[in-house]
């Protein structure tokens, strides 16, 4: 199998970021390698070898997707026996022309530790974790946003990826058989803080399948009471006006992209 | 300010990790907007509009990157008053040479949802959580990894982003008070699984102004107690040869991605 490889001075997430969308359009399957941190000419020559290995082993020249700063090292990766995309390099200077200003690379900006927006984070993270599942109403007006909907429907995940990602801090809050009573009726809680609501949902036999692996053969897991959760959700979030997705086929990074761009929810960090 | 736009079909995170790696050489500010799931003709138009706006605004034309598989749609917004990049469509050609194959882009494959790790992803969140802090130690026969440290040196967000980004199972396992009696010593459950473990530290003066915004003047944020758990930490980590890193000058990725290339753990989902 022929080898990708993700090679920086920093994280490696830009170069990771970039190749995968570029193989992923090619219907064949990579072996994938990063190798994150290549900050010395001592480093990059091991690389190397470990190219050439790659290479040695599958008979099939690898590609190499890499960002570093230092001149020096960024020469030994590019000579590799790879096929060598230094790929944010051919910006450069048209970007500077257009700017009309010279690039001034910093190391590791992009994924590094900014302090404004660090402290951020973490604090969007403590705070997602108190309020998970409903477990900490009093916090709710401190919250960019609230994600409402059924046992397993995805809340938790989202809350947190918009924590670490976004810097945005989201509680979230499951509807309970308790609040479902005859008719599924918001909580007072929740009325209150309407407007930093957003309503997930997902279909019925997916909720089943994610509530069997959990607890099998249950009430809670049955296709009934999956219906029935989702039926009276559904019902609010339109009878109340939520804005609410399905989260049956979108990833978290799609949940949560889509979730930003209908709100207008402002990332804390970019 | 100039206005640099990442626009997209999917979720446009790899229009917004390239461009912010880009504009990050550059020493000025942006206005950042980020138009995902653009997928219509109509859609394209209004994107149009707002980057004409934000022209007419600041008088600079703005900076456009975006991937976009539809070609009318990418046509469309190839065509705004902005200095367009379609960064990922000079590399096609090349690459398609080099593997011998024409490239088959398939909507939304970068960031959506792929079955087969997706579910993986959500299961080791939900093991990091189940897992963090301690308070679950039955269940580190099935960890990836585990990490430890004094509290609040960084061990949750880290454990959060290894599940979210990596699908890695992470517990994590706070030592206390209990643990350090006279000299700290490793716990039985941690002696048994010393093959998983990776320590954090971190300098005093941090985690002292840390545990200062959680608990002001409390003996717990004292620098004094903060200097002696992590010299207590610290001598452990040595003793028992468990590998280490500070986190102090490090973002989440950045610790995340130094703990995978130096443990050599596999990442479930790249």
């Amino acid at each position: 199998m022929r080898t990708a490889f993700y090679i920086s001075d920093g994280t490696a997430i830009t170069s990771e970021v970039f190749g995968h969308a570029l193989l992923s359009m090619f219907p064949m399957e990579f072996e994938h390698v990063t190798i994150p941190f290549v900050e010395t000419e001592q480093h990059a020559k091991r690389v190397l070898k470990q190219i050439k290995g790659a290479f040695d082993e599958s008979g099939e020249r690898p590609l190499v997707f890499y960002t570093i700063l230092n001149a020096e090292v960024a020469r030994f990766i590019g000579s590799s026996v790879g096929i060598n995309y230094n790929f944010l390099d051919q910006f450069v200077a048209p970007v500077e022309k257009v700017l009309g200003l010279p690039a001034k690379p910093q190391k590791h900006r992009t994924h590094s530790m900014h302090e404004q927006t660090y402290d951020i984070r973490i604090e969007a993270v403590n705070y997602a974790l108190a309020n998970d599942d409903g477990s900490n109403l009093k916090d709710y007006k401190e919250a960019d946003i609230i994600l409402v909907g059924v046992s397993r429907s995805g809340k938790t995940p989202t809350s947190l990826y918009l924590a670490l990602q976004y810097g945005i801090k989201a509680a979230n809050y499951p509807f309970t058989e308790e609040d479902m009573g005859d008719v599924l009726k918001l909580p007072p809680i929740l009325k209150r803080y309407k407007d930093k609501l957003f309503g997930l949902t997902i279909t019925a036999d997916r909720l089943h399948a994610i509530r069997s692996e959990r607890r099998p053969n249950s009430r809670y897991a049955s296709k009934q009471q999956c219906r029935m959760e989702l039926r009276e959700v559904e019902n609010v979030y339109r009878k109340e006006k939520i804005p609410f997705l399905s989260s049956t086929k979108f990833s978290v990074e799609e949940i949560s992209a889509k979730i930003l761009a209908e709100t207008g929810l402002k990332r804390k960090k970019y």
